[in-house]
């Protein structure tokens, strides 16, 4: 440990409290004000961004829902209407969509952020999901919208995604990386039956066998990403940068995440894993990571849900180390005095 | 279910959302709308009450900490110092804390409620820990305590515990409830090292062996409880009548409502399981009752920082249920038009 994680590590064990007994608080609690190099640390501005774009294969059909309800569920976003703009509203944390590829032409609207790349990627199972240059500008633009975002005064972001197909995309992103096969990784997503789960598992096990063993984080992520996939990966890359706390949300998420943490292992001291997704690959995925998410609530919406529910605890977290008296200020006893 | 838990359902199953997509977020809004008796639930004026007693058996070792600790921690939560200060304060959460029977004279203070019934228990080592007439006083102070929070306009009501040694009586509560073998319901509490726990463990043995086996849930509170776990027994009993939702918090908040239920078995409708203690025995007691917690933090600090902290999870599934729209309003296709 450095000094200053000691500094850290002995401001929390002097809590007027049993030496570990906040759990895994302390342990976000540590990391937070590791990331800021604060005794007391502080978030300020949260904000979560979602990313939506479209999958050429959600066409195939790889997803419970037609196409369509993307650009829909943009729309609920932007009048308000979606969970994720129920749990921003309460938890006080702002909310920006972004277009990172939907197959829609959205009207300006106060907070959409326009990133399209195109209308919706390229299919998978037929070609690669985007072209070298269309990966690179999904890292390029996400990066300039995380930085507006902290030029604004936020260190402490979330990353969520609306995108019909993308389950999948995350699916064979992760079966790529992890090298696990295929049936490990696949989930029924938004609710796909058993006849739905075994023509997915059909067509997701054809485009594997288009493209072959990708192992290079990049060329997995254009092969299969959507766009929101790549943005919410160049999105992290950029905070990672910025020193802020980055949460990752579910199974898609966290795919991107394990893309960007490919290519900058530091990424790792800044992410907080918000919970564990009902989608069943993700437990497999988290456990590939070493992560130890906050909650396990059997959430499987997207969005960013995941990150503003699991929010307020590293509120509490903050708030425990930054508030609360320490024995000798307080005059309590400690355990060595029984 | 009934015509209106089906409408619930409905109302919750209608949102811009997969079925079931918001995991435990949905159990808790449909427990909720069903508690309130309406499709929009709101949670008003939450409060935690933090009762605070002695414990006679303190005394001989059962904790790691010596007993003067429970009049300290009083203190500094009047003083606004302690972890569920700064909980209650994150998320407006009332807090108030109530004197069951602290070895200390307290000066009036503005969140202070005297309810003392001794300068703490007599110690179950050698005698039973309270009277008959205690105990009831408990029952009668704690319900007037709670039916003043309920008539002051809230609705949803947590209960903690300070009490240096109540991990112990706990203990002794849930071996006699659940008929389990004692090695299987002690813990480190807050934080014996081996022989400590020895010593624990031989000091409760002895207590069993005095007392012999009781099955009552009154007997079982007047022989092993502390005033603290009597008063939330109690006032968990008077929260369920007034129709409040009940925060259950951590080991011996839990052992206090394991009574309280075995008296009035509809607590349980009212009940929400806030966290899964990291003191050893409180999993094996949630299973015993059947409980899911919301949280798995590794909190076992009592004072009712698991209510606090959970508290927001509550609000979360409160407002998708108030706030989201549906897919009919929203204009969203549901999967069946895939």
């Amino acid at each position: 440990m450095s000094t200053f994680d000691q500094q850290i590590q002995q401001a929390i064990d002097g809590k007027t409290k049993p030496v570990g007994s906040l759990g895994t608080l302390e342990k976000v609690a540590f990391q937070v004000a590791k990331i800021q190099q604060s005794l007391t640390p502080t978030l300020s501005n949260p904000t979560i961004l979602t990313f939506a774009g479209d999958h050429g294969a959600a066409k195939a059909g790889v997803s419970a829902y037609p196409q369509e309800v993307t650009f829909q569920m943009v729309m609920n976003f932007l009048n308000g209407g979606a969970a994720i703009n129920a749990f921003c509203q309460q938890n006080d944390i702002a909310l920006k969509v972004v277009d990172a590829g939907v197959n829609f032409d959205f009207a300006d609207a106060p907070h959409l952020i326009d990133a399209k790349i195109a209308y919706g990627t390229a299919s998978y199972i037929t070609e690669q999901a985007m072209t070298a240059e269309q990966l690179q500008a999904c890292f390029d633009k996400s990066a300039a919208i995380v930085a507006d975002v902290a030029k604004n005064g936020c260190n402490i972001i979330g990353f969520g995604e609306m995108g019909i197909g993308n389950t999948a995309s995350a699916s064979l992103i992760m079966s790529a990386l992890c090298g696990l096969p295929l049936e490990r990784c696949i989930g029924r997503g938004t609710g796909l039956d058993d006849e739905g789960m075994h023509r997915k598992f059909e067509l997701l096990a054809e485009a594997k066998e288009r493209h072959g063993d990708i192992s290079d984080p990049r060329m997995v992520l254009q092969t299969y990403g959507g766009f929101e996939v790549a943005q919410i990966c160049g999105g992290m890359l950029e905070a990672q940068k910025q020193g802020m706390v980055v949460l990752v949300d579910g199974f898609i998420a966290t795919a991107a995440y394990m893309v960007a943490a490919a290519i900058e292992p530091a990424l790792k001291d800044n992410a907080i894993f918000c919970h564990t997704s009902g989608e069943s690959g993700h437990r497999l995925m988290l456990d590939t990571l070493d992560a130890e998410p906050l909650l396990d609530l059997g959430l499987r919406l997207g969005e960013g849900t995941g990150c503003a529910v699991a929010y307020p605890l590293i509120k509490s977290a903050v708030a425990f180390l930054s508030d609360m008296a320490s024995f000798e200020s307080a005059g309590v006893s400690t355990a060595d005095s029984a």
